[in-house]
């Protein structure tokens, strides 16, 4: 019955090694059915080129696993907190991209200097607080959803604006309305993340982009304006 | 009756992510057959695993498509704009290259220190100013164009001199008499940026190509006196 | 009788090159088999796409080559120094690779930033002092054998803690319980030393990773507690 | 009769791009035959791929092409100057490598931080003067070679213990015995300048290696008390 979901699942964990946003283990996906409330993820722990469509691990939104033999990742709780807090997220990625993590590690948000950043974002890649001692003694992985959850509810921001984040100290995740467009924007995340850390090497003082600017890319891919792309395709590509 | 410019467009297209300077959909390359009064440009948004050469769309110097029935670039408009403007060019290019779009995003040229700069260009590779709201707001493709133009005439460039430039705030344009000499430029224009960056941390006060060096790099691969390459090829290669 | 131990050794050599972290024929990677006193070692200077599993040097730990027609990796003693003082390792690796060779260079440990880095190394990765002008014109490689367990002892570190050093001015050594294991903790040094530097180019003064972060990874992935990975598989990967 | 020569020249330029120390087709590779003073070297501006080993041009010592259709290599000349300058060198390398283009755009010698460096070289990767207008103004590319010989007499630089250096403004040349050993230390150049200018990062004030140290390293592959690599093999490998 998930056959479908899994092979989703299993593709966007492929191509996170294909893409060079992952090191060893580092990082996961997970692709959700949402009208069955499960979703399917990567097992804990295994080589990419280990990986078969059949080993994805099939978990409810309550956090039991439906099906698979193996232990799912051991973020499963991240990503199920985020589909949970935001509705309209159908898949989630989890990288330790290099450039990305090392904003993470700064604890800087990733600031919005250029239209490659407008095109996917609505401002700059946002960065969570770091996380309390009670919350990294607790129910660590799914703490982690909540500071996400947090960052966004306090700043006001949509995720779908701003398809993903920074994890204090930690790393991206990002999300979309398909394991694939997370997968995408992925990709995004850590192309900006590159550009930003050379504009500042460049200029330590770069103001952001102008808002009209923004305001354009932004919306030629996005929403109902959106004249990027061909018209019988997703809204996205 | 196309066939070959759609092959050599479609080729072009190809070269970008091949030669690392594309990531996701970002960028296009067309090319021109002035005597029609014809370009082929790639399709908006389409993957470049996924294209084929009749996929290429044939837009005139009007602006209209004269054959395809995929939406054109977004960017159509400035490659016409710059058809337009620049009566020698055959061929253009856009990239999101990373370490060219970092300049960009600064608002900074690429500064000429070595020969590898000066084999390619007659100085530094030009910024255009930030494009103002009412042009944002209008017909921003083709108002791009006019930035890049208003550029070389203002500052009295040659844009055979100085082949390609970068839009503020966005990434590179590069152009030559054929799309696949301005393929090769794009990857000078990305090798040279990177160089500079790198000299600039070496040397955050380095000073430019003196003059004379300049001069015979230059002269040594572009004129009359050019003596690199072999007298039976292109006068670039 | 060593087939096995040969192939082990072997097999980690060529994944140095695979991995990037070997540029020219810098480096070497080792296999123990402690029951019986014995190593496995790649020969000296030869080049990795050459190389065969027959090729493999065995040495004993007193130092003696027990099989074999080459001569083994001039870094010999330091593997032999490393094992006789680490009694719970199995296997070593050296690479040059770039980035923690540039903290090497600089005679600075890599900070610990960052949960990438706290999955491996349960705080900083430490760098050895420099070497004595007797210890570099003694017998150099056993010599530094000894500053690697010096660094260790006099700052109470445990090297399943803390699975690899930086030898000042020269380059990363990684261990485990086995060679493969000591690759993977190779590919990480890399990988933390380039997270660490760009974190660095962002905030010079960051902060290192909180304790009870730094606690919290580590354990998930080492010890009695942990629940990374799959249960029947290696505590480590 | 120069079949052999011919090969060796063609392999040590396919090995260029292949090593990623080219780009577009900057950069060329000469093998020496001394005993008849002919070499052979790269054809100007003929694309890696297109090139096969009959193309290569046979030059002699006089610079008169003994053998060949094509023209050669618009550096013919420093190559040529140098086969005459220094008597033990049978092969040249000249790259555009990013880093070490990066020192030679700033005027800098590559300075020798670590072992890495002391492997290949005695000391820094020295730096050319600038040349003058009537130097760049007559013959050009000789005069390249003349202000390399110039640089390695006043410093009094053996160019054994130096085995290449950096034209300023420019970027590198490497030798050896061999060109397959000039390659190899091409390859060496760009690493310990990646190595270097990410050391400045760490450390802006690093002081440069340890006499003894470099010494040591420097000995151990080169010279009478050698003993890295196989008795039976090359000096170097």
């Amino acid at each position: 019955m998930f056959t479908e979901l899994k092979r989703e699942a299993y593709e966007a964990n492929l191509a996170l090694p294909q893409q060079g946003l992952i090191n060893l283990t580092f990082g996961n996906a997970s692709a959700l059915d949402r009208a069955r409330g499960v979703f399917a993820i990567k097992p804990s722990g295994v080589a990419y080129a280990a990986l078969r469509p059949e080993d994805m691990v099939l978990v409810d939104l309550e956090g039991r696993v439906v099906e698979g033999t193996m232990r799912p990742s051991s973020d499963t709780p991240t990503h199920r907190r985020l589909y949970l807090g935001f509705n309209s997220v159908g898949g989630i990625v989890h990288t330790h991209s290099s450039h990305a993590t090392s904003f993470a590690q700064a604890g800087r948000p990733i600031p919005i200097f250029g239209t490659t950043h407008a095109d996917y974002f609505f401002g700059d890649v946002p960065v969570t607080r770091k996380m309390t001692p009670a919350e990294i003694g607790g129910a660590y992985e799914w703490e982690t959803g909540n500071v996400i959850l947090e960052c966004f509810q306090s700043h006001g921001i949509d995720p779908l604006d701003s398809p993903g984040v920074l994890v204090n100290r930690h790393a991206p995740f990002t999300w979309g309305d398909t394991v694939a467009r997370a997968v995408e924007v992925a990709v995004a995340v850590e192309c900006v993340a590159q550009l930003a850390l050379m504009s500042l090497q460049l200029e330590p003082d770069l103001s952001r982009i102008e808002p009209e600017l923004l305001d354009k890319h932004f919306k030629r891919k996005h929403g109902a304006g959106a004249y990027y792309g061909q018209p019988g395709a997703s809204s996205h590509g």
